[in-house]
This record gives structure tokens, sequence and C-alpha cells, in this order.
């Protein structure tokens, strides 16, 4: 059995109800009106039935940005060149990134992933090195990748879960992607899955204009139309439209929901790839939190598929992480919540209701 | 000239637009795509253009949670008795309350304020004791309190700003209200100024029933219809349908502005002091920030009069100044993002923008 199938049986298919249900009641019992910390509340009973307790501690939170490169860039899909995908990644190595800034805020620490950038890394660079393949085929014209080089792009994920808890308990882990022209194949996943129509499900990423909105969207139909990947089966439409960071993203998720971690979710790429992980494993998504709404307009679709709610709408259209780091915070604040503010019977007020 | 006079005079008309520009052409050349960190960009661009700064430290964070009672709870506004008020007083004090917990999540110090609680507070209960009356008058009978009493709530407000500025620099300021059926006065305030239905501005507090909620609307119309609050006359809308705690919000708002520190706002009655201070000195709305959108609905009608959009929309509807601590880690993280992000010249990355 390989280590993706192995990781999604041992994927367990419910919390511990227990602890949720203690959870809401001291929720209920805390000297303020029922309910009155509203989606804090929620999320607090759910991270306490992901960890089997009352008083959750997220001391250890990681995150782990996942780069890659797209051949479908030779189409004109973004501003950037793809020289900037392992720009980048130097640039979070050394901690100067948005998402290394807003971590540092969260108390989170961001370690990169090479999954499939084309450049040659110096092995080391404090990065997970773990090149699948030197970026992605341009997937107008061929698959973006073979279905073998797909499974070992989760299996990449799944990995990096591994290693962070050989060397400490991770008690939160959140997502990220960096990838120039990584929107295009997201939005490919999303339309493939859904059916939706891709001008509906097509942003303007890193900010380009209509001219190259129309080109984008004519680019992912192309994708789609020539390859069909199947949306019963979802390392298809990986291999055929995908990216292999959004690989190893769905490769987080389920590594992360076999060991009982907690997921927050960054914006349309981490996102394309936790999909990814629950179209093979639904019961991952017990694990999932939908960080911020992004931007991006195929991330509403991707969180109504999820059945998500996401946190905060702060207007991110960024990735890396950024919107999981401040998500982050909040998760954190809400084990706070459950476990420190006192009951009325505690503090000796009466409750009314 | 008295207090609340002078403090309204000293309040600048503009802010400092050498550091906004600056801030915001520093965003502009981050390595990220322009505009990309959304909200948090704006947000960090305005405390920049308060302080005067690009390098913003949010160090001593203060929120002041003014409570008072309201004689208007004997129509049956409210699921809580009175005594609640004072006992969540102490409960402030001992550290034991939701906004003690979310405050220290955010590393802010919280202090309550006795503004007009029915109840004799101990002089060395660690509060600021700044009692005008023992709670309203019901405001169905008579006006909630007099012009004076209206006048000296405000200015209870100020004085706590200067009282904590004489200690230390305060840097940043969050509101927050304690008092059992202060969402009655608070809606028919919004009422008052903004000449919208009663029914449109009325919700549940801590959680009415249908009839309850009947009760209350007419309970507001009764006062409303009684005493003719004049809207172009704040003090007198607040002295006639208003609160003891909500005079000292519009104080607090005032203060902080004469002073150049941000403020940032809590949920409906923190709200409608806030629009108090505004309706008195438009000019305080550059120093004001709308923290969360309360589920209470006749909050998005203040933020919609102030010209503000909330932060966050967690579903809160508890007040004390827990949406404020909640959005002060975020208002934090603003300065960080705008100092610490680096430059694409930094890093050394064309940008292609």
């Amino acid at each position: 059995m390989r280590l993706l199938d192995q990781t999604i049986a041992s994927i367990k298919p419910t919390l511990n109800e227990d602890a949720f249900h203690a959870a809401k009641e001291r929720l209920a019992n805390q000297a303020k009106p029922a309910g009155s910390l509203g989606v804090m509340e929620d999320i607090a009973a759910r991270l306490a039935a992901i960890k089997g307790a009352i008083d959750v501690k997220l001391s250890n939170k990681r995150i782990v940005t996942c780069a890659g490169d797209h051949g479908v860039t030779e189409e004109g899909v973004s501003l950037f060149p793809s020289e900037v995908t392992p720009q980048m990644v130097y640039n979070f190595a050394r901690n100067g990134a948005s998402v290394n800034v807003i971590a540092k805020h969260a108390g989170a620490f961001v370690k990169a992933a090479d999954i499939g950038v084309n450049f040659d890394f110096e092995p080391d660079l404090p990065i997970f090195h773990k090149k699948v393949r030197y970026g992605t085929a341009n997937f107008t014209r061929e698959p973006a990748m073979s279905r073998k080089e797909a499974i070992l792009s989760i299996e990449a994920g799944i990995d990096i879960v591994n290693e962070l808890e050989a060397e400490a308990r991770v008690d939160i882990l959140g997502t990220g992607d960096m990838g120039i022209g990584n929107t295009t194949p997201s939005s490919a996943i999303i339309a493939a899955f859904s059916g939706i129509a891709v001008e509906k499900l097509t942003g303007r990423g890193t900010g380009i204009d209509d001219r190259m909105l129309e080109n984008k969207i004519a680019v992912i139909k192309k994708g789609l139309s020539l390859h069909r990947p199947d949306p019963s089966d979802p390392i298809d439409v990986l291999s055929k439209v995908g990216g292999l960071e959004i690989g190893a993203l769905a490769g987080l998720v389920l590594g992360a929901a076999a060991r009982g971690i907690p997921v927050v979710c960054d914006g349309l790429i981490s996102t394309a790839g936790a999909l990814i992980a629950c179209e093979l494993c639904p019961a991952a998504k017990n694990y999932l939190f939908a960080g911020h709404k992004s931007v991006e307009i195929g991330h509403a679709f991707m969180h109504e598929r999820l059945g998500l709610e996401p946190l905060i709408d702060l207007k991110f259209r960024l990735g890396e992480g950024t919107g999981a780091a401040v998500c982050m915070e909040l998760l954190d604040l809400a084990t706070r919540i459950l476990a420190d503010i006192k009951t009325f019977e505690e503090v000796g007020i009466r409750n009314a209701q």
C-alpha cells in the first residue's frame, strides 16, 4: 500500500464527540449571553473535538508555503515572469516576505517547500527539498503532469507533515503557496469539479487587465476541453490541469488529518489543494478551517463545495499563507475563549437564561 | 471654556498627509502584487497618517469598558436583571470576563469604568470611578438624564483618556461597554439621528424572543415620541434617550482624537457613543476604526452613517470591548505589514508592475 492510500485510510471518519459536547456546555455556561462570541465559539468547539480536550494549546504553529512553476505561464496568464517563483522562495527562506511578517505576528514558523520550481536551489537552503519536476507542462498542449507525478506531489505534502511531526508535535498547520501563474490551474480545478462556467471562476490573480483576463479564461477552457479531466477522479484533475505545489497542498491536508492536526487553509491555490484532498477523502474536512475569503472569485465556489465558511474577509489576494497566518491568531484566540472565560458559576453571577 | 469644548477644539481637522503618502508608496513597492493585502494596507496607511510615521509601534494598548445602568430595564427590554451590571464590573476588575481573555491575547490592558452603575463600588476597586448618577431614568417616562449629566458623562470619558495618558503614552485605545439594557438606548440613538424606522434598527440584545423584541421596539418608539430628541444636537439625543456609559464612550473617542490616539470601536453600544462623538466633531472620524460587525441589526446603520467599514464579522453580540480587542491584534499586524515586509528593491526582485 503506498503512502497516499495509507494516509487516507488512517483518517478517522469522526471527531471526539465527548470533547465537542463538553466544549459546547462550557461555552453555554460562561458569563456572557449564550452564543454571543459567534463564530469563535464554533471554532473553539471544533478544535476541542479535534484535540479531544477543552484546554487546547496551539503552541507549535507551522506554515508550509509550497512552491511550483507552471508551464501555462507561456500563455501570458500572469503579470510576473516565472523567475519570480524561485526569487520568492529565497525571500521566504530569508524571512523577508509577507507571510514571514504575518506569521511572526501570529507566533508561527514558516518554511517554504520546493515541489516543482524550475530552478535548482542549494541543498542547504532551509526549505523542504521535495522537487517532483521542474514545473508543470503547459496544459494547453499536454497534461500538466503525469498521474504518477500527481501522486508524488501529494505524497511530498504528506512527507512534509511527517517530517515536521518527527521534529515536534505540530499543534496547527497553515498552508500557503507560491507559483507564478498558479491561479490559472486553481480556477481550472474548481471548474473541473463543479462544472461551473470558467468565466465565473476566473479572477485577476496578481492584477491582470481585462484583455489578459479574457486570454486567461480562454487558456483554462482550452486545457479543460483538451484533457477532459474526470471530476470523480481527483488525481486525474490534478495531473491534467493542476500544479505540483497544489498536489503538495492536498498532501498537507491529508497528512495533517491523518495525524489529527487542524489545518488552516489560505487562499485560492491552497484551497484548490484542500479541494483535491477532500474529494479524495471527505473526512479530511473535519480538520480543515477556511482562513480568509480571497478577492479571487473562484474562492467562494471552492468554499461552497467544501461546505466551509471563511473566517475573515480582508480583501487579500496574495497567497503565501498570509491569510492562513492571520487566521491562526484567531484560532489560537478561540482556544483561549473556551478555556479561560469563566462560567457564571465560577464568578458567582446568576445566569438569567 | 469647559473640558468638552476645549477637547473638541483641539481635534485637528486632517491627518499627516506626508506620512500617508510615504506609507502608500512603501506598500506599493513591497515584494507582493500591488494592493494584495487589501484592507490591512488601508489600515496601515491611516495609522501612519495618524502617528506621522511609517514604523508605528502599538505597544501600550488600552481598553476601557464603560459601565452604566438603565432605568428603561423596568420595561422588560433585557433577559438579564440590572444587578448583573455591577457583578460584571467586578468580573472585569478580577480579569475573569470575555474581554479580559481576548484583550490578554491581544496584549492589551483592560480597565472598567463606572460611569453610571446603580451600585456603590469600594473606592479601592481597580476601576475608573467616574459615576455621574446611579443609572439613567426610564426614558419612557422622563429624559434618561439631564443635559448637564450628559455633558458630564462625555467629560468622564475625556478624563479617563487624560488619566491614562498621564500614566503612559497610549498607542491605541479600544472602547467597550457593560450595562444591562443598553442596546435599547443605542438603537434609540441611531433612530434619532437617522430617522430610520425603529423596527429596522432594533435587535435582540442578549437574546430576547419575538414578544420581547416587539415590546423593545414599542419602548424605543415611546421614548422617541415623548422626548423628540433634536438630531442636530447630539447632547440632546444623548440626554433624552441615551446612557451614561454611552456618553463616556463618546468622550473616549473625543479625548483620544484630541491627543492623536487611534480608537478601535467595539459593537452597537460603543458605536452609539462614537456616533455621538462624530456628530459633535466629524474630524474625530479620522482616528476611528470600526472593529467588528455585530449581529445587532442597528450596527450596520451606524457604520453607514460614520462612513466606516467594519474589519471583521465574527457574529459577536457581546460588547465589553471584545470585538475591539480582536481587532486591535489586526491593527497591530497592519503596522508590521507596512514596516516589516520588504520592498522588491530590498530583496532584489524585479517588479513586473
